[in-house]
């Protein structure tokens, strides 16, 4: 009896196993960075700290320009962080957590099994190369298609570079970006808003997804997490697009003063990147503070499961909308495309939205004490820090000390998950009582 | 068939009884409150409606002066008000809601039978002349008391005035006060801090609560509700005095100037007060911004289930704290005093604080165009409202008329309750089909 309950305590969880690596990617990455090869000038190591937390959790957050401070291997070290954070995640997701995860159980076994149609250790080996295949093929041909725009704009060197930084950096959701003002220089530019826009919205929406989408091409016979994740991402980004359009309309800090067609641009643009993206085309600190508040909800709920973003994520929004509704109407469950929602779910999703709040609002308290700046920059930073969104009203570069821990703190909850980071740090007693229920009021 | 269609359309549900009745009851106190005979100078029909929506409400949030604008039947008018609305929902909880409501159904009426012994209607309006025996001899008592105090101040009639006023607005939790700067006068008065804490302490944990207490007096044999609340309550307000002792400690502004003494009194008051008295000894507006945060969740948690007080409710809150703690556990049940939580309270639980958060985010968006203020006076603004607290930063006074209706909405909402009004407004229709059930990845 003694022994086994030793054996328990060595034994690793596969949500352990994920928070280590982060935090392993996280480490060597701040050593790299720190290197003198790596800046243009020496940096501190919280700086080296903070960058390498940013990119490994795809965040895109900066206290240094990436594009001035850091030399081209510097660079490249911050490209393999990310690839690392928002693949690593998704195989992660798919070898480990999923196929192995006690938590997960048989249910998430079978969730998997359904997406995937794969039945075998083997079958998902093998679909992790192809996880992995389709990504760098994606990331290839979108960094083909940027470098007829920037190779003659920049030459060679240069060019191809900034173009593969770019890709890689959309398709993982990570948001740096080798100019200061992000993609602003490029505001109504169609390729550059279509690919980039293009690849971080299918990073994104999910892998499972994608691979579903792919499989079947056939909106009908695609898998109920499918339905539910193009559906909603279609619904929220068009409502997004729309309130900021009219919200900015009339700012001529933001999009006021642009022609029709830059103006739809620029609301497309904003509406997509909180979640959870991070690039801007507009100047985030001029924006209507009604655009603030509704950019912090969606940097909250953030991207698909099993993706290269992160938040709350969608299907977790969604289940609770539906959840509540039903209960309004009196139904005895919640139901979508003719399924209905399994208790377990709800559960699941106060969970995450529970602590995910917890999270964000005890990093907004921490930072009221600590930083000299407009609460609404406050609020933005910490949604944006738990959603590895990146975005930011301008307080990130004036961070004190302990601000800066703060964001990082955000930032790996929100990339590891904050259910996941829970599971790994409490120790599990699965109970076989049962207790009588009891009834208390409510609301 | 289509005839009892249209009787189902004729009958009135009680939640739309209920929401009714707190409209007539505002219309009434608008005109009123309009008269001359009401106030010193001529107000505006706005004026008036803000004034009674609050007074009904038992918000408290003021647009001009109880004190110095209304006349003694004005604010005999604002007196009567407060406690149709701080009682008349305690009432309906037990009369209509719980024993006749369809939507509450066996369920709610085993409850409630539960915690009052009572198996019969008329136990039940026995229960009610109880009740409002009970309120109004608490009351009476706690004006008496009051006298002592204020009579020598301001001799007969206004010092007895007074006293009947405030210990009315304390125990219904309206948080109106005829001075300007609320109870600030009052700061380390032992008598007024004790006594108007206690008087809406008492009134904010629900009757049933009460009864409960009076009839058992023994912990142990307090039915589960009860429990819950007690020690709920207990916790949340001590806590709540520590963070804000401690934040609050050297701010001038606020509490770093008094003696010691006074220092635990104020943070005392403020912490109990936001669940959702309203009176202020100490100025919000000077309070830090991590004070004004964690005011703002206590607001929105509000008080108990059929009480005088508003907001989420302490339960609900801690079965979402309860089902989040235990599902990262891997147990099967959320379990508290050794009684299991269903999982229609989980449902329940769920959907308001969904409507709650989507009403004051709305609420937060609308304002943020139409008010020229702080972000946080906004935020705070709109978590007052809607948890029927009335404290202010100091936007109340220079809201525009856009804001004085979206300020108005939010208290009317979170009095009625979000969910009783959404029971009121949304036809119901309860499906027979089952549906297969469907996974889909969710965090
Ligand atoms: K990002
Ligand atoms: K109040």
């Amino acid at each position: 009896m003694k022994r086994s309950t030793l054996f328990k305590k060595i034994k690793i969880s596969p949500p352990q196993i994920l928070t280590m690596t982060f935090l392993v990617a996280i480490l060597f990455g701040t050593i790299l960075l720190y290197l003198p090869i790596s800046t243009v000038e020496p940096i501190s190591w919280i700086d080296a700290l903070f960058t390498a937390t940013s990119a490994t959790t795809v965040t895109g957050l900066v206290v240094v320009s990436t594009g001035n401070d850091f030399t081209m291997f510097g660079q490249s070290v911050i490209m393999v962080l990310m690839q690392v954070g928002g693949l690593g995640l998704m195989t992660f997701a798919i070898l480990i957590v999923l196929l192995l995860g006690k938590k997960i159980g048989l249910r998430g076994r079978i969730l998997i099994q359904q997406s995937f149609n794969q039945y075998s250790l083997g079958g998902m080996i093998r679909l992790v190369q192809v996880l992995l295949f389709f990504a760098f093929g994606i990331e290839l041909l979108a960094t083909a298609i940027l470098a007829v725009r920037w190779v003659p704009e920049y030459g060679w060197t240069y060019g191809l570079f900034t173009s593969a930084f770019h890709a890689v950096s959309a398709f993982n959701n990570a948001g740096f970006s080798l100019w200061d003002d992000s993609l602003s220089g490029y505001v109504g530019d169609p390729t550059v808003n279509i690919l980039i826009t293009l690849l971080f919205i299918s990073g994104g929406i999910g892998f499972t997804v994608l691979y579903d989408l792919w499989k079947t091409r056939n909106f009908k016979q695609l898998s109920l997490h499918s339905k539910v994740m193009l559906t909603g991402t279609l619904a929220v980004n068009l409502i997004a697009m729309l309130f900021l359009f009219v919200s900015e309309y009339g700012n001529m800090e933001t999009i006021g003063a642009l022609p029709l067609g830059d103006k739809l641009w620029a609301s497309y643009f904003q509406a997509v990147t909180p979640r959870t993206a991070g690039f801007n085309s507009i100047d985030i600190g001029s924006m209507e503070t009604g655009s603030i508040v509704l950019i912090s909800l969606l940097m909250f709920i953030g991207a698909g499961s099993a993706s290269t973003g992160s938040g709350i994520k969608l299907t977790t929004f969604l289940v609770i909308i539906l959840v509540t509704t039903s209960y309004l109407k009196g139904k005895k469950e919640a139901v979508i495309f003719n399924r209905a929602i399994p208790s377990h779910l709800l559960e699941r999703s106060l969970a995450i939205v529970f602590i995910s709040m917890a999270a964000v609002f005890a990093g907004i308290l921490i930072l009221s004490y600590t930083e000299q700046a407009p609460f609404e920059w406050i609020i933005f930073e910490a949604f944006s820090a738990f959603g590895t969104v990146g975005l930011s009203m301008g307080l990130t570069g004036d961070l004190s000390t302990i601000g800066k821990f703060v964001i990082m703190v955000l930032m790996f909850i929100g990339r590891v998950g904050p259910v996941t980071l829970a599971f790994a740090l409490a120790r599990q007693h699965r109970e076989q009582i049962s207790h009588p229920k009891g009834d208390i009021f409510t609301g």
